[in-house]
């Protein structure tokens, strides 16, 4: 444990209401050593698939023993479980609904999987809607001090996983994705890693990759920069995942993309 | 005191300037050691009463001795006062327009109010138009560093209240209040509480509650998920106020609900 | 350097992504005892006018020795410089793209800025398109630590100043200034300051200054709460510069204001 650990917060509650500054004030109740940070509360409500992405692609740029807690929670209150994750490096606490789904399929060297039960740990005000503040903000405060996360409850295995979009390979020298995500620019990142164009690539080295963004062909750049008109460009992004700009405008505002729109990546045809 | 106490920030600020951030600087050159929590800045432009709302709803949960700053304040620069709230737990911070008023009608072992006039604690370029960062946030700053409150000024007992949105009972078996609050969801908060239910259920044990909205049928149930459909339905939330929501859904757009929109519960009718 | 170092973050990252809060991971793996402090993170996408004229305003509010992060950022991954502003007080780190400019024209009693080079403090999954994550985070992280800046780069003195909006004197008794930032509340904040105003007034001590935006004559008072019709109203606002207000209103919504608008002051001529 760091002298003060880290808490991150991932959530669909915004930054108009309270609900994450109250799950703050009852971690800091239980542990007031507790370093709060914020990774986003703009996961669009109730969108279980982008908190997934969200978490999986970023936890790792946090020190070890980091705990992080998502929620997405539509089904609060039903019979849906309240979980902790555990790798060999982070602990994970959220709903039972998918939103680890990432996290599940990334190499951990243990990865245990647990039901949180033990309601002496909870606020005492619980209610049915908000387990963030009265389960998960109790939970992760108090594995933040050093309880052991086997007090919490039992190990499952059965927990529950999203069908993420996967990306198809549709010819030895073409793989088809889809847009995943719009950020805040209008870039719109695909679930193509730079790994699948490299497996492109290499059926035949001396290539060029075409990208095609439903059937529209987007030249493939290095950075934003590079070039200097408004047309629809693309790149390696800085997690690793083809991505779709326009430079310096929205490229998603300007051409109407949005997530699920199909994108693919071929060895450009030779000039005739 | 903790030994990192904690100051929280509720203002009508948002978040695409630097007001927040700079009254985060005062507070820190004065005292490094402030934890300082945003409570949220989303409370709309001058709406004084959803500050009092917010800020009365939630600061119980924050640890004992934390120091609350509310700068929801149309009337900075006027002759309107700067204010301490002490209650036998809290500090509270901010203008006297009525903001704590949620404040005052709630029990407290004690309750005092001081007008801040002890202009030496002020940062030094004082201005006319930003007293949360040239009053609210030294004072606060100052007192978690332990400066006795009554070192900032006098006693006061007239200390503004605004008239809060009150609940009517209508009859024997039924009550009336009003929407109070639109959350990031969509969902629309009620000043109708837990108890008023109980209340009118005691009339009859057996009976059920019916809700209405603009005189249309709600029915009651215990958690969001609990429903598959994109009706209204209703439920007690998780600070107990009756709250009208669609399941995954916008209950507020898509069914054009606003705060002041009358809400009603009454002992239903036997089925015939 | 305090006990905990303060880090602060002013980017056009916006709350929705998760990249502000990628930053503070990789700062807190090099120092878990840095205290990281938004400014704000809703600087206009790529507005480089916008993220210098907040971070030249507001910087001086924050303790000695602060570190400041300013990433707005369009220019990221071509040849543009990565560079560390050191003054007498504080620190500053982003691109060399102008975002500094104010910064370059105060007065310091030092100045003096470095290219940064030194890639063993990148973090190793360098990208092209977030330098943030990758270079300004760690740089600022180790500086927080106490490595000496002219371990990061050599000196430079060519670097990139922008066209800051300036005012024109138009007459022995007015000055022509301009619209430079529209905040949360609608207010249009101008780039004529007090001391422009008192210039004018000098002239003639017994006179009144006239404040026109675009032609339109706005009276000058004090503060907000001064008035209470709905009309447009200037006064000196809280960092020194003259803003144009509706009391209670949107004074850029309603009246069509924007960046960019000619406001004028002048010796008011005498009632005949």
């Amino acid at each position: 444990m760091l002298h003060r650990p880290i808490i991150t917060l991932t959530t669909d509650f915004g930054y108009n209401d309270p609900f994450a500054g109250v799950m703050k004030a009852v971690i800091l109740k239980i542990n007031p050593d507790a370093n709060i940070i914020d990774l986003t509360h703009g996961i669009k409500p109730h969108d279980i698939r982008d908190a997934a992405f969200t978490i999986g692609m970023n936890y790792e740029y946090f020190p070890a023993h980091t705990i992080h807690i998502v929620v997405v929670d539509p089904g609060v209150g039903s019979n849906r479980r309240p979980i902790i994750v555990m790798t060999d490096r982070h602990f994970f606490i959220g709903p039972d609904n998918g939103v680890f789904s990432y996290i599940y399929t990334m190499n951990h060297e243990t990865l245990q999987v647990l039901n949180i039960t033990a309601e002496h740990y909870f606020l005492s005000s619980e209610s049915a809607t908000f387990q963030g503040r009265d389960v998960f903000a109790p939970t992760a405060a108090y594995i933040s001090r050093g309880i052991n996360i086997l007090n919490f409850g039992d190990v499952i295995t059965d927990y529950q996983t999203i069908k993420l979009p996967s990306t198809e390979i549709i010819g030895e020298k073409s793989l088809r994705g889809e847009v995943i995500h719009i950020d805040r620019f209008g870039n719109a990142i695909t679930n193509i890693r730079s790994s699948d164009i490299d497996m492109i690539y290499s059926s035949n080295p001396k290539g060029n990759i075409d990208v095609s963004l439903n059937n529209m062909k987007i030249p493939l750049k290095n950075y934003y920069a590079e070039v200097k008109d408004k047309g629809l460009y693309s790149l390696v992004n800085s997690s690793g995942y083809l991505e779709i700009f326009v430079y310096r405008g929205n490229a998603a505002l300007e051409n109407k993309i949005s997530a699920g729109d199909t994108v693919e990546i071929a060895l450009a045809e030779k000039p005739v």
